[in-house]
């Protein structure tokens, strides 16, 4: 965990550790906080849970559930970062490597324990005035996040079911056809040779290298899938250079580790050895090669389907015992967890068991690709991963991982969003839509309402779920209106997410951070986007209106075909209409944001060339040639009603 | 299916079919009705969404899926009823023991889709003015539903866990001594011998009829739980009988289907035989000799953990590829689902796989439950089920099956009741408090502020989870008042109930149904209760306020420590603050509740002994002595100020 150097220096408290009170049982080690009724408690990036996470427990144990519900413990991503607000005011890190549980409010009324197996810890305490600046404080200890060039802010249309250029072709000219801006494409599992990281099907693109360079020209990028495991097949040259290097975990028995994933039987490379990394890492230079500029990284918990454990050794047993549906358990999470304690991760020279490192290792395999990928290109470039944990945010983004197409999980990015800000994950985003389960068009149109204003802005769906492009539901009109708006918007949105990483600041923050008045503090279902833009979309289902509260005046806007209108609304609480086909947003008084001209493409988009909106006189704008690695504050102007 | 026979002459429409247009595929027939944009969808009973059905897909094929979710396709029951509320204006019932799909509004816009797979099937149109007539009119049409005894109406406490007598023993005792009303306690599959129906553990009850009466003469009534499946195990009576009378389903090979449950291998008795119905439903004679009164029957979907096909015939391979979190289905779902094809049912002598009349097979327990204890029981008892068809609410109630302590399921109980109600199924309520999963305090407070509400008000949760007892959480004071508020409501309640159940009519209601203007017609988080009440109960975590929305003047009552207390209200929108220790309802204008003196069970209750609450005159109370067969409309009377 060292890797991940801090840029300030604060030093772990030791034995008097500020706030709690600790206790020691023969197996756990637990920290307990007396809340008061009234204390809000932020943070724990991606997690099930409101806004304020009090009445839940939660566990970082990175998990693939892609069908989390409301008391899902554990997602794809350990976040250990909380934030009290109340009658004390402070952040904590729990630093760890290892399962840790959070029990806010849940099990006892009014306190929090947090539990954890082993010593493996650091804690850091944070104290300031106000819960904005405590974010602010940790952002700038855990150290600057990835920056994705320009066009990663573009829209990105993906599928898990595009099998061949033909079919991504077809996407492209649906988007074209219908005049849906479009900037990204994914290419899922299937385009490589029977799952086999970095290889391609040839049959399928029989010419990648051409077919990426005319999918460039016309201003698209293809952005390929990468996953954890390696197929386990003689003369595949990552297969047999791994086993040469002894590059992949070793089992509990001396061997290596199979674990069954899409490819069949794979191996795990240990990322946690720097010799992995370099190699893995590497390995990006194919791709370069190819001309892509964007990568995904997937199944890096690591997911495990079965392995030589549950599948040979008398497991089966239990296995049979999960399709009893009270088990007690999820059945898959079960099984993946028993294979955590198969298999060991080389640390510092040292093999441990996986099991007590295990939420590192999706952020040791971002942090791989990410430098491997530096090494090789010279631009900022995309980059989001499943799996991660704090410190991963300073090489790639995320997605919240694998989600279905329901209202809760609408809701569920929602609350998720600014607990991955305060976390360092600013390129962040859902799967849009929803991965697994069929769409319904109101519900892709209220998410890309939500998406309008995440930094990564992706519609994802599974195989054998509905079609899920913009353009399949009829009526595309109102999916024009949404996307246009996004583009119209880049020139805000780059601006603030640069802003916010440069400067150490959140990019979406929850409306308490800005406006801590009772409702503010209370408000679960508007958020700030930058500094000058509050949000308040719709998030159920056959929903038209809704209240919102204005913490002070605000200018209301609304985003109706392809036209801008605004209205002045009073402080106070209001219903607004919001129909399926219209996007609204508010600007703080007193304040700008800046607009760009319609773009079919981020290629189109001129950030030099934008316009004020709001009632305030000048904006500070960032901007850049969206591909530098030289991203500075020193690249800011004044935009003002005369300059603009 | 022509067990379940109609009041009244309503012919099966043949050719032409009114709505709808009709359309034969090699494997489906469907249905299609076009819908326009303000169409309102109600109905399917059982089912995930919201009131209004619309912008899902919905599967009725009675399925074990204890963490069911906004997009889970199939519950517990398949209830197949729905009213089109808009520019046409009807109810449709498709009759058919098989599985059938409704696609509202969902795979595309504005059009409604069901399928399904064969001829069985009747359809019954119903046309009225408004939706009240036509769910009077359904009621009527399917018969008049289940009447427990008035000592069910009271509280009921339940938990997978309750090993023996003095478990049961300690919840009595944990509800006296911090004076909780409590009316029966349910005793789950521990009490049987390995699980085993009809038999006792004698080291647990060592004399169980004694045990019983004991708990009778405290005023409490214990409510053994009856299973599906009957343990394979020579010497077992049961067993032994269903064997020798060739009583059991077989299998696709000609034997005698086997399928592990909680015995472990098993029999399932093949309900749709008459002979098999009368035998089964005389084994309650046994319970009723023991004292029992009210009983429970489970795991009647069939639910099926593995079985001789799924276990031993290859079936491992796809049994672990459900280890795959990405697998398409719930695991446990599939596997069942699977195993339904395996086995046969005999119908009218005929034997047709289980698969082709999945649906009906708890309703056919239900009633060969209900019909035994009614030929060895003179009064009124309790029974409520878990899987059911429309047709079994003649026979009991039911519970909405196994859910989790989320509050997405509170409010998925608060949309289904409705629905159940126009099913039949006044008699009905979910596991309060969640039965999976750990519940909070303020979860179960709030959700005891809404079953304060239902026919069925029990609070049940499953092994090695939180213990939910309205005691364990502290400040009892709050569950106290919530409790106590349910036995002064128990005259209005059992009132209302009875006049809907003996006159055809819904107990609890959308507001649409009496409130038609556009506000009433669109709400989904209020819901009439009786004739007189409304709620909009508090469904979010930490929320303390809400708004309500008044069709009318109406007074709200708050119910305070105990003690009531009452406010007119203007038409219109109100904000709202509801402490987790308060409930709030209101009363419409010109109407009358009754309320009856405080109680700690339903012995206590005097229900000539009433008041009149709210700015109505008079009031038209149902009362007889709680458990006759001999109910009826005539046994009303007026209760006015002067009188009351």
């Amino acid at each position: 965990m060292k890797t991940f150097s801090t840029v300030r220096d604060i030093e772990p408290s030791a034995d008097s550790l500020p706030f709690f009170t600790q206790r020691r049982t023969q197996k756990h080690l637990y920290f307990h906080y007396k809340l008061e009724k009234d204390d809000i408690i932020y943070g724990l990036g991606e997690n099930m849970g409101n806004i304020n996470k009090r009445g839940k427990t939660y566990v970082s144990y990175n998990t693939d559930n892609p069908r989390h519900r409301e008391n899902t413990p554990s997602l794809y991503s350990a976040h250990n970062f909380l934030i009290v607000d109340g009658h004390d005011h402070f952040g904590v890190f729990f630093d760890t490597p290892s399962k840790i549980t959070f029990d806010i409010d849940n099990t006892t009324d009014d306190e929090m324990f947090v539990r954890t197996a082993n010593d493996n810890l650091d804690i850091y305490i944070i104290t300031a005035s106000d819960s904005n600046s405590i974010a602010r404080e940790f952002l700038s200890l855990i150290g600057r996040p990835f920056m994705p060039p320009l066009w990663a802010f573009g829209f990105g249309q993906s599928r898990w079911g595009y099998q061949n250029e033909a079919d991504l072709l077809a996407v492209m000219e649906g988007h074209k056809l219908n005049k849906l801006p479009l900037d990204w494409l994914c290419m899922d599992i299937d385009y490589m040779d029977h799952f086999k990281d970095f290889t391609v099907n040839k049959l399928r693109f029989p010419l990648l290298s051409r077919f990426v360079e005319k999918t460039r020209e016309k201003g698209i990028h293809l952005v390929p899938i990468i996953d954890a495991g390696i197929k386990i097949e003689k003369g595949y040259d990552v297969y047999d250079e791994g086993i040469e290097n002894d590059y992949f975990c070793h089992n509990k028995d001396g061997g290596i580790f199979k674990a069954e994933v899409w490819p069949g039987m794979t191996h795990f490379p240990d990322f946690f050895k720097p010799e992995v990394r370099k190699w893995f890492g590497d390995k990006y230079e194919s791709l370069i090669k190819l001309g892509f500029e964007g990568f995904w990284n997937d199944m890096n918990e690591p997911s495990i389907f079965s392995s030589e454990y549950s599948r040979y050794q008398g497991r089966l047993d239990v296995i049979k015992s999960y399709l009893n549906p009270h088990h007690k358990e999820d059945k898959a999470e079960e099984a993946a967890h028993f294979d955590y304690h198969n298999f060991k991760n080389s640390v510092e020279g040292r093999e441990v068991v996986h099991h007590l490192v295990h939420n590192l290792y999706g952020g040791y395999m971002t942090m791989a690709s990410s430098q491997g990928i530096e090494r090789h290109y010279d631009k900022r470039f995309l980059l989001f991963s499943r799996a991660s944990c704090i410190g991963a945010h300073r090489y790639g983004g995320i997605w919240t991982g694998d989600n279905e197409s329901r209202w809760d999980h609408l809701r569920t990015e929602f609350h998720q969003l600014p607990g991955l800000n305060m976390c360092g994950f600013l390129f962040s985003g859902a799967d849009t839509g929803g991965f697994g389960g069929n769409c319904t068009r109101e519900l892709l149109l209220r998410w890309l309402a939500l998406s309008v204003f995440t930094p990564l802005m992706r519609n994802h769906s599974a195989r054998h779920t509905r079609k899920q492009e913009c353009y399949r539901f009829g009526h595309t009109k109102a999916f024009r209106n949404v996307l246009g708006l996004r583009y119209r918007l880049l020139p805000y949105i780059y601006s603030e997410f640069m802003k916010a990483a440069l400067s150490g600041d959140m990019y979406i923050k929850p409306l308490a951070f800005v406006f801590s008045d009772e409702k503010g503090r209370n408000c679960e279902d508007q958020l700030m986007v930058g500094e000058s833009i509050m949000i308040a979309p719709i998030m159920e289902k056959r929903q038209t209106q809704r209240k919102v509260y204005l913490p002070e005046q605000m200018t209301m806007v609304t985003y109706r075909n392809q036209q801008f209108s605004t209205e002045i609304m009073e402080k106070g609480e209001h219903t607004i209409i919001i129909p399926e086909d219209e996007v609204v947003f508010f600007i703080r008084h007193d304040h700008c944001i800046i607009i760009g001209k319609p773009a079919m493409n981020t290629s189109e988009v001129d950030l030099d060339d934008v316009e004020l909106l709001g009632d305030g006189k000048e904006y500070r704008q960032y901007l850049d040639d969206g591909y530098t690695k030289n991203a500075s504050m020193d690249n800011t102007r004044l935009c003002s009603r005369t300059t603009a």
